[in-house]
């Protein structure tokens, strides 16, 4: 018997539509969470969840969850989805995708009359991106309990109001829910791979095992200002000079060890930043990743110590500030093993992998069994106009889904 | 017979009650060129010119010229100066040196009732530094024929008015004197160094013979942005890795040439700059410095071929475009060995040097013989509120500029 499949043009025309509201010129969107235009998206998910049957509750942060009951109602719910909100020069699938695979589900589900044991939540976190207020992942870290509620609704948006006057002036507010985990039976979340690696491989699916874990920090480098031309080369303290020489050894250190390793510079400062003056300082921050704590430690060791001797031998000043710090986050052992066998079942090139990017899932695994799907994206480039996904990949990560709830959901069809 | 000399407390004094007019909390001046302090550091200057019994004239580019009469009049005089404007955190000496020295010349000649052949002339040319109007060097520049007039007088400053609003708002608008070169027999500039050679080698004077070259370059090297998390070392086309491989390389290139090489990195730019994501994109401008052109196209034609070699290995693009090309500018060697001859029979630990900066004397050489004498500044620093000279070593580049300006207007005294 084949098993059942989801409606892969319904799916990618969802996408279609919701990629409408806030559409940009290059064919990307921009749906700041809890803008107007994040207002129209909700609205249109809601009213799409309500065609299909579903219950809709808000919390009080603004997550959205779309019920579809079970035949045991009193079954903790398995749950997937993501997020509807983008960066200001977003793609249409970067948490969108997550969203509506999970809205697929339930409609598929209902083109077959099945009916699940346990209900089926389809869950919209609020500002996953993290680009109109911070922190990101801000609906998940509340629910999670790894942020208090208030300290969000007290967050202030690049538009000078408050998180809290936006969700009561788009009307996601849902004052009688708290903002905590209601005891799910488990989340999973599909998400395009935001990486090259699904494409270079040729593979459709990728089963995440794994959030990788990241730490980053400020370098400051500390020389002296002084004039282009009449300062000889011998007596300089050129601080960009040194900033450039660690630039070069943190990528030596990073090809050094595992292919899992990142270690970026993607934020870079200089002063007095003028043609003729030799830059007395440099600011930059250092983003290193790695699915292992102790590889993390490591990396920060190696680098602490060689920025340390490039500083020394050039006579500048050098510190490290550690701003960001985010252990590996391993997903569920049964979840993983479920998408794993279900990609199987259904013949789909299918790989282990990592995320290396954040993701709301990220914070669900402290609190409930978590795993996520990847499906490929075009090039890997994603937070960017550009992202692109094939509709028969974004289909097959709906399939895995399905029959990935299903079987959590206990429901045998 | 003991030469005359300087008087070394009123030149000092001099300096500081111009430094009064635009003072700065950290010791230093702000008189930006024609506004409002630089008015007021002209009228001083002025006043005490008349009151040593000079002339004053004020050509159509607002350049002042205090005339002291020789005893054959219709000679050319023989002139010094330099300028009086300032950088927005300047110091006390930049520029103002050149000027008083020759102001003091003029009062010590007054003090010993010694008459020069020659008349004398001291010049105060207009916006030297360019730091409210471009380009700099602008006086001398229309004095010397290389810009014209209109042009200067149509250039709009930072405040939105044009040049010549100014000269007419300030009063230093000359109408019937036409901004040409008036047949000078010669001129001579104080200036302090702006560099840590004279201090570090312990000398007091600098023998200026010859303004080295510039040459200015705009680079641009073109990555690809990704996700600092999601993308592989291998795989990255991290414009910043390659432009800080580039920022090495020209440094060792400067390193490989003699020790008059100067190459700086002083503006340096990155995109998006952000910091979980590669760099796509980086400008940097290269400044380059040599007193010998064949030396600075050598170079060019070295960093083309390397920065060429390191973004081809890394995948990425790179442009480079010329936009400052100013050739070398050697002083003339009568006025050089008169300089030198001098310093010598006044017993001035000295030596010859280049000037790695540039000044008005480099727009004076094209039109008449000329020179310049350095004196040390502490730590050769310049441009910076922190600007310091010792009274002594100002009064020793004013008695070789004494002594200098004598034995070319042809007074033996």
């Amino acid at each position: 018997m084949n098993p059942i499949r989801v409606n892969e043009n319904r799916l990618w025309d969802s996408h279609m539509l919701m990629a409408e509201i806030g559409a940009l010129p290059k064919g990307g969107s921009c749906r700041l969470a809890l803008g107007a235009d994040d207002k129209l998206g909700r609205d249109l998910f809601v009213d799409w969840c309500r065609d299909a049957g579903c219950g809709i509750r808000i919390d009080q942060m603004g997550n959205i969850f779309a019920r579809r009951p079970g035949i045991d109602d009193s079954l903790p719910p398995v749950s997937t989805g993501s997020h509807l909100d983008t960066q200001p020069h977003g793609g249409k699938f970067d948490g969108i995708y997550g969203v509506l695979a999970g809205l697929e589900v339930i409609r598929t589900l209902n083109d077959h009359d099945i009916e699940t044991r346990a209900p089926l939540e389809v869950i919209v976190w609020t500002n996953e991106e993290g680009a109109r207020f911070s922190p990101p992942l801000a609906g998940s870290s509340v629910f999670s309990h790894r942020l208090p509620l208030e300290q969000l609704h007290g967050s202030k948006t690049t538009d000078g109001t408050t998180v809290l006057e936006d969700l009561k002036t788009i009307g996601y507010f849902g004052e009688d829910i708290s903002c905590t985990n209601h005891n799910l039976a488990c989340f999973i979340e599909c998400h395009i791979e935001q990486g090259p690696i699904l494409e270079r491989s040729e593979q459709q699916i990728g089963v995440v095992t794994l959030i990788q874990g990241a730490r980053a920090f400020k370098v400051t480098v500390t020389g002296v200002d002084s004039h282009a031309g009449t300062t000889p080369l011998q007596l300089r303290k050129d601080a960009l000079l040194g900033a450039a020489k660690m630039v070069v050894r943190l990528n030596e250190i990073g090809l050094s060890e595992d292919e899992a390793t990142r270690i970026t510079v993607g934020r870079f400062d200089i002063q007095p930043n003028s043609t003729s003056t030799i830059p007395g300082g440099v600011q930059f921050h250092i983003d290193s990743r790695h699915p292992e704590l102790t590889v993390l430690k490591k990396l920060e060791a190696c680098f602490r110590e060689d920025l340390a001797a490039i500083a020394e031998e050039a006579g500048l000043g050098v510190t490290i500030e550690p701003f960001l710090s985010i252990p590996p986050t391993p997903f569920d052992p049964e979840v993983i093993e479920t998408v794993r066998q279900v990609t199987e079942n259904l013949g789909y090139p299918h790989r282990k992998m990592l995320s290396g990017a954040g993701h709301d899932a990220m914070n669900m695994a402290s609190i409930t069994p978590s795993g996520m799907i990847f499906v490929p994206c075009e090039g890997g480039i994603s937070h960017n106009e550009a992202e692109s996904a094939l509709p028969e990949d974004l289909a097959a990560g709906a399939n895995v889904l399905l029959h990935s709830l299903l079987k959590l959901s206990g429901t045998v069809i």
